[in-house]
This record gives structure tokens, C-alpha cells and sequence, in this order.
């Protein structure tokens, strides 16, 4: 059970936190690297080449024209899950719809802006299909926020 | 190797045809059902809880406020793949927004907008990771779509 | 004269804060409850159908892929106002289109992004087609909204 | 059991005759008339305060920067629901944010763009609290739309 | 020479301020009125119709659904300068649009968002195709703008 | 009584056509001309320098980067409408805050994305603060439009 | 003087083929060529690192979230002129986001949505920095694009 | 080797400073001014027309209804780079596209908003074709920021 999480950038880095832990909680190895898909295109690539057969899922985070996880999904067949950050301008949207929009053949399977959460429990639910434990693992999580939920429902109305 | 393709509407089957002739030419089973969040709730949460165990991948297209993977999303452990589909109004900015913000804890794995393929592709690449002989088949189509392009500049330039 | 205010998330609570006060300040029975459709989705279904008959309106308000109202009108008949959170990113679009856009047959009845006020507002109307003293209520309610507005007015001339 | 649909021109007509047929078919008696906020606003607002007391709700459609619904929700306690008509550039954006932004104190009740069926079902619903009967129509409107649902998933998988 | 500044929300002073100071420095007689179109409609009409022939331009700000000035158009022909506010959500967007895409038959002349400066000097600028001096003083104002900016380009370059 | 209708291209010209002749049914005198800000912008300058003193109000229709009435404005006194044109991408928004968003001290007086008729009457009705006679033709006008509706509305209950 | 002009669809030809019909006609060598920076990654990234030293400009045409001029700018110093294509849904929004907001470092000089000729007029410009004669050509085009606005302007006024 | 820097604004020179300071570094002779497409029309042509022949490359700041850019683009053949700036409204939507929706015959080559290091850098590579120095400067740079994105890598493994 691994996972290789690439940002474009070192102040990407905060909005990932609270997934990689979320990972190596369930005991899932993190790979964790900052590769840049237009300033270290060659360094990129041939890291993602160097994973081919060791890493399950690849967690691919980029703000603006947010090209990495397209770059990354173009050089390797390991589902590239998307995490579009928001930057200081279009509020999210420029790196959501780089990331999305992929054209025919080469999919990036997007979610939600800047949750590094998200981008973790789809990696992790990916895996589930491989590794039984997994699925048990995210029944527990799925179990505690029902419960964070249901008490938060509770401290409110008294 | 099982993929169910679930869409809100009888309209949305002409969006997800080539990415349900795509997943049965490489020998996956696929299930399509058309079921709604919103006009069969009941039905389609028994659909989701009956797959449970036989079925790797779900695909989930919906246009407009498209909660269809999202209701999904939150009664399986199964990864979905949302489909947004463009609808007569918004440009596909509803759907697609409806699909992708998942709050924390339930993701989709958003992919292109009206893009069938590319929701067949992305479940294809999920259960590669299971699968290794899906890993070969799509090696085989990026290379024959790497023949289609390079066939396409052929002719261009003559 | 019952209300069922639902809101995804306890941090949706200070939006709704001024409604709540506005309800039971003339009367109106307010229960508040915190469910999420993704989250909790059963213990949702069972509160929307538990109050079937005892509430003449419910208000859900939710951020992001707001599915709460929808999911709750597809489990009930009784009129749903939407409340439109803005959250971290999208300005309040995602939110807002993931709960006008809803498809034919399953309508929500969408107000102002943000504000609790107004979801209280129109629950009132909508209830005082059936108890005329909350149309004397209104009424009232309007002349002070009116008198301030002429207040300000006022002062501003002065 | 009375509704009345107030348009700001001819052309938005064909958008409503779905939800116009609705109504009469549950034998609620509808009006409708023609009345624009901007080219006929005495005869408006006189037409409003006419109804008060006689009609249960208000369904007001319009296009472009769509004034109308909120302009009778300035003159009437009865619940107004909006219904956005996308004109020929904008793709309805305008006529939804004039819609649904309403200012604090006067809320409109705004519905998906552009479907008169969704503003129709919601001016039942809202009666339903008032007219048992309507409860009882709107249980087998949405069985038989449920049952379209179920039809169509068994025409599809034959 | 004279303008009557029509605003919904006394919080919207602020951004007229500059506007207001404009006008009085130049010996245009300013009236300022709060008044709201869906707050205080008949208060609205009946001042607006009592300054006919009295008044030469209105200028009218409005947040969100930004319907007041649209309103005062449609009741009067004296010309209506339109000044969209940013309010707290879709960063002005919903008040331009509200404002601008009025129907058929019925203008505002809408400016800058929050800009109560460009407001007045549209309202001067139309002024002074009847009152010459203006111009002169609209010429006067250009030439110190644009002093202004040279200085300005003086100062960088030191 | 003088308006210039200035447009960037000469396909923009079926837009104007029905303000062009609206104008000239009142007796309005109209030069149109078509001058492109980046194509001709000396003899745009030019142009509008020539006018002074002999116009009363610019009307300026241009799509995309829309700076015509910008352009014109910065060189002219005489108030400037703004009409933006929709073309073949973007849904008008481009030309719309191409032209509204102004910076501080030259604004356009901007209408309705494609209508052409409300440019016109933008433009009339500024001129009516000079030229009575208008007022009465406006007057006449706002009945037959109003006159337009109700007969519509007779028509649609019969 | 040559450009290579890259796109990533043999559909985008038609929106090219008067750009580069343009640069022809004036001596520009133009190289096109169809390549894919997701589907054919590694030829295109050859033919961009054989090119260098040999062409002035490269022109990169693409649709949807339509990386390849910034993966093209990422492989060469060069300079890239983008132009963003509108597919068949988000009206273009999608592929100039994806191109104009490219991060620190790796510019992308981007021009109007689905203009091949404003891309290849771009390029020239750049060229004529080095090559004296393209100025004479781009004066005399200058001059031609002129001389049919006035054309036009003559002829409307028949 | 020449630069200028034009800016509609004192109040831009922020976003300019590290592209200034960039160009400075790699020996580019910058020329900085503040001149306005409005409110110094004539001083900002003139400027123009008298770099003719001595400057390379002309970088355009501006904000809002950003005309800088392509007014200056109307007035010379030197390439023009547009920076697009955000305002305190529109997110830099309204810049964005009023500067690279530029009409056929007229492109300005739009970089990110607020990057004044892109655009300095456009301007750098766009020079490099006839200075070869600059292109070693460049490489030298690439390599430099490739070095910084693998020390944070380094960095962010320890």
C-alpha cells in the first residue's frame, strides 16, 4: 500500500498536511515530492517513470494553469487523483477546470479544491479495491465522522 | 472485473456509449442502471448496498445539480467516478461544481465534462491496480492513440 | 407552527443564527438539527421521514456540493427552502448552483446565498398561507424593515 | 387552491405551459397573466395587491435581469416563487442572481432555470401545508414519476 | 443643476461618498435619499415621481440583486445611472448583471462596480450637454487627472 | 438633436439597426460610422475631436476586448453609452466588463449586452434633459410598450 | 523566419488555417505539426527540443484543459504563443485559464480564443524584433486591416 | 536590449517590482512609465510612437477594464506583452479578458495575473531570439528555479 504525492510547489504543502497524515494513520506509505511539471519536467518524469509497479495511487496537487496531474497521468497508467489548490487569484477556478478538463484518453480523477483530505480518501478507497484492510480501515473512519456528526448534533441542542 | 455505470436520466446514455463499448471490449462486466437521487432514492441506495463485494468501480453521471455520485459516494466504500453532463442551461459549470466540491470525507472522482470515455478510462486505471492484465490493455490504447495522433500529423503534412 | 432546520455542518450555525431568533421570536417552533446528507445519510432519511406531518416547512443549509435540500425533498413533501453557504473557495457558485439547479420533479426553494434571515422569511410566508396570525406577524415585521429604512433615511439628512 | 403565474413577456409562455398543466390537472385554478416590472408597474403592483387573500402563491417568471419576482415579493406577503428564464446571452447567470440574491427582508423562492414544472411543484408543495389533498397528488405524482424512472432502467437493460 | 442619489442601504453610503463630494464641489445641488426597492417601494415611487422636472440625472447603488435602480427607471425618464455594489458574496457580480441586463425599453446606464466617483461623473457628464459650465469644469477635472498621473510618472522616474 | 453610433466592425451592425431606427422615427439626427479603436484609432480620435459641440450623447457598440467606448470616452466630454456585443465566445461577458469596469474618472455609461434599443433610449432619454420634446416622445413611447403588454396579456387569457 | 505551429487535435486545424495562411503569405516557413502533450508526451517534447535553434516562435493551439503550450514552454526558451480553443462546453473559460495562468517562470503569451490569426500575427511581431522586413509587411497589413474599416465605414454610409 | 514598462497606475507598481528588477539583472535597460489608456491618452500615444526602433518589447499593466495593452498594441508594432491586474473587484476576471479578447489584427500576448516576473520573462525570451546573450541568462535562470524546486524537495524529505 503506497501512495506518491506530488506538489508543484513547496507552499502547496499545508493544504496536503491533514491527508498524508490521514494515510500513514492507516499505515499506507506516503511518498512525498516536490516536482514541478514546467520547471522540472524531466525530473518529474522520470520519477514518475521510476514508481511504475511500486506505488498504487499518485496524489498530483498544483495551483493557476494546474498542469501536474495532467503531466503526470500522461506518463504513466497509476490513477492520478487531482487536487486543485486556489491560488491568490480566480478564487480556485483556473486550477480546478486545467484539472478536470482533461481531453479524451487521458483522465485525472479531480476533487474537491484544496481538501487534501478528499484527495487521500480517494486514494485510500482506490487501494480498498486491492487491499481488504483498507475498506475496513475507511469503514472506521466513515463510522467516527458519522459519530463527530451525531455528537455535534447533539451538543447543539442542548 | 465489474464496473456499474448508474446515470440519473435515460437522456445521459448517448454521453456514456463509447465508454461503456470501451470497458466491455477490454472483457469488463458493466451494470447500467438508470436511477435518480432525487426520484428513486430508495432504489438506488438498495442498488449500491446489493453491489457491495461484486462490483470494483462505480460510474455516476447526472447533469444539473448532479447529487447522483455524491449520494452514491455516501453509501459505498466503492470509488465513484462522477460524469458531469452538460445540461440546457450553465454550460456544465452546475454539474460540474455539484460533483466536485464534496465536502470533507465523501469524495468523487470528478473526470471531463460529457466525457464517457474518460470516466470508462479513469475506472479502468482503478482497477489496474487489481487487475494487472487491464494494465496491458490500456498500454495497448495509449499506444494506439498515440498511433492516431501521429497518423493525424502524418496526413497533415502531406 | 413548526420548522425543521437542518444544516450540514455545526460550522453552518452562525449563518443561521439570525433566522432561528427571527422564528421564535414570533412563535414558530424551531427544531435544529445537524445532519449530513453525505455524512449521515441514514440518520438524515429517518429525521426527514420522522417528521412527516409534525413540520409545515424545513430549512437546509449547506456549503460547497450542497446536496442536504435536495436529498431531503426527494424524501419528503414537505416544502424545502435552500440556504446557499459560501465556503473557503467559488464565492458561493458551487453551493448555490448545486442547489437551484435541481432536476424537473424534485424542486428546492432557493434564497439569498448566506442569508439565515431570509430562508426564516420565506418559511414564514410560506406557513402563513395556512396560520393568518403569522401575516399579521409579517406584516409587522415589514413596517419595522420599512421604518428603519425611513430611519436611516432620516438621518442621513440630517 | 389558487396560484397565479405573472410573466414579464409572451416569449417566456412556452417555459411555463408544463407547469401550468400541472396545476389545472390537480384542479388548482391558476391565472396567468402577462405584467412586467419595468414596462407596467402600477398595473403590476395593482394586480398584486388585487390577489391579496385569494391566491396561495405567486409564481413569477423573467429573463435578463429578472426584477419581476422580487418586485411582487416588495408588494405581497404571499410566498413568491421565482422562476429564472435564460435569455439569449448569459445563459441564465443573470436572471438566477437577480433572482436569488435578494436583499435581506424579502426573500423569492427561486427555482432551477428555465423549468416551469419545478416552480409549479413547488407552489403545490407549499399549498399541500394548507390542502391535504394536494399531499395526496403530489404522493402519486412522484410514484408515477419514480415508476418513469424504473421504466426506463428496465427499457435499458433489455 | 441638480441629482438625486438614491441608495438601498445605508451601508452603501461609503462608496458614494466620493460621488456626492464630487457633485457639491462643482455647485451641482445633491439630494440623498436611502430608499429601498423591495424595503419601501411606494415611498420609492412617490419620491421618485415627485422629483420630475426637477432633477436632471438620478444615480441609484444597489447591492446583490441589485434591483433599484431598474425600479426607479422604470417609473420615471429622468436618466438613470446605475452603480453596482460588492457585497459579501459573488464579488459583484450579482449586482452588475441584476443592473445591467435590463429588459427591452427600459436602460440604466450602468458604471463601474463600487465606483460612486465614475457614478457622477457619468451624471455630470450628461448634465452638461445642458449646462455648459459643467463641461468647463469636466474639462478643469481631466486636466488635474491627468496631471495627476504625469506627476505620478514624474515621480517613479526619480 | 445628434447622436454619433460609432461600431468597431461592420458585422456588429444588426445589433443597431432597431436603436438606429428608433432614433431617426423621433427625428433624432444620426451619423453612424464604423471606426475600430486598434484598427483606425487616428481616425477614431479624429472623428470623435471633430464632433464636439455638434453631438449630444456617443453611443459606442463593440464585442471581445470591448475598448471602444472606452477609447472614445477618454477623448470626449460627451457622455458615452456603452453597448456590448456578444460573439462568438465567452457569452458576452467579456465585452460587458470590457466596457462597465471603467477605471476611475472616464465612465461609460453601459446597457444591455446586444440591445441596440436600449442604447437608443439611453440615449433619448439623456438628451430629453435638453431637447422637452423628447420627454413627450419617450412618454408616447413607455405607453405603447405598456399598451404592447397588456395586450399580450389580454390575448394570453383569451 | 519560421514557426513551428503545434496542436494537440487534427480538429483544431480549421481555427489555425488562416494563421497560417497568413505567416505564408508574407515567407514565413511555417512547420505544423500535431502533437499531443497527453497522448504523445515523449514525441512531442523531441520535436520541440529539435527545433531549438532552428524556429523564432512556436505557436500551441488547444482545447479544454489545454496544456500544451505550458508543456511545451517548458522545453524550450523559446517563445510560445498560446491560443486557446473553445470545445464544447465551458465556452473556452476552460482552455484560457489553462494556458494564461501559468506559474512563475514559465510564461505563456496567450491571445484571443480560437484566433489563429492574432496567434500568427503575434509570432510576426515577435520576429520582426530580428528580422527588419517582417516590420515593412506587418506596416503594409496594418495599413490593408485600416483601409477596410474605412471601406466599410463608406459603404454604410450609402 | 530595451524594455518598457508601461502601467495605468502608480498604484500597479507592486506586481511590476521582480519583473523590473529581473530585466535590470540580466543587463535589459528598462524605461518605466505611468500613463493611462483615459486619462492620458495623447502623452501615452506620443510616448509610443517615440520608442519606435528603440525598444524591443513593451509590457502593459493594467486592472479593470484593462485597455492599456491593447491601446498601446494599436499604436505600434513592437510586441506588446499585457499583464492583467487584479482590482479590488471581478477577482481579475474583468483585466484578464479585456486584455487577451483582443479583436482579430490587434493581439496583445496576455501572462498570468499579477506576474510581473512572466511577463518580464516573456520579454526576455521574446528578446533572446535576436539577442543570443539572453537566452544563456535564460537558461542560466531555468536552471536556477529547477534548483530551487529540488532543494525544496530535498528539503521537505528531511
Amino acid at each position: 500500500m503506497k501512495v506518491a504525492i506530488v506538489m508543484g510547489s513547496k507552499s502547496d504543502y499545508p493544504k496536503l498536511e491533514e491527508g498524508i497524515n490521514f494515510l500513514e494513520k492507516y499505515g499506507v506509505e506516503v511518498v512525498v515530492r516536490i516536482l514541478s511539471a514546467h520547471r522540472t519536467p524531466k525530473e518529474l518524469v522520470s520519477f514518475i517513470e521510476s514508481i511504475d509497479g511500486e506505488v498504487d495511487v499518485i496524489i498530483a496537487a498544483a495551483g493557476k494553469a494546474a498542469h501536474l496531474p495532467g503531466v503526470i497521468a500522461a506518463s504513466t497508467l497509476i490513477p492520478v487523483v487531482g487536487l486543485p489548490i486556489k491560488s491568490s487569484t480566480m478564487d480556485g477556478m483556473d486550477s480546478l477546470l486545467s484539472m478536470v478538463q482533461m481531453p479524451k484518453g487521458i483522465p485525472v480523477a479531480t476533487v474537491t479544491i484544496d481538501s487534501g483530505l478528499n484527495a487521500a480518501l480517494m486514494a485510500m478507497q482506490i487501494m480498498s479495491i486491492k487491499y481488504p484492510k483498507l475498506k475496513e480501515d475507511l469503514k472506521t473512519y466513515r463510522q467516527e465522522m458519522a459519530q463527530n456528526v451525531l455528537d455535534d448534533d447533539k451538543s447543539i441542542n442542548q
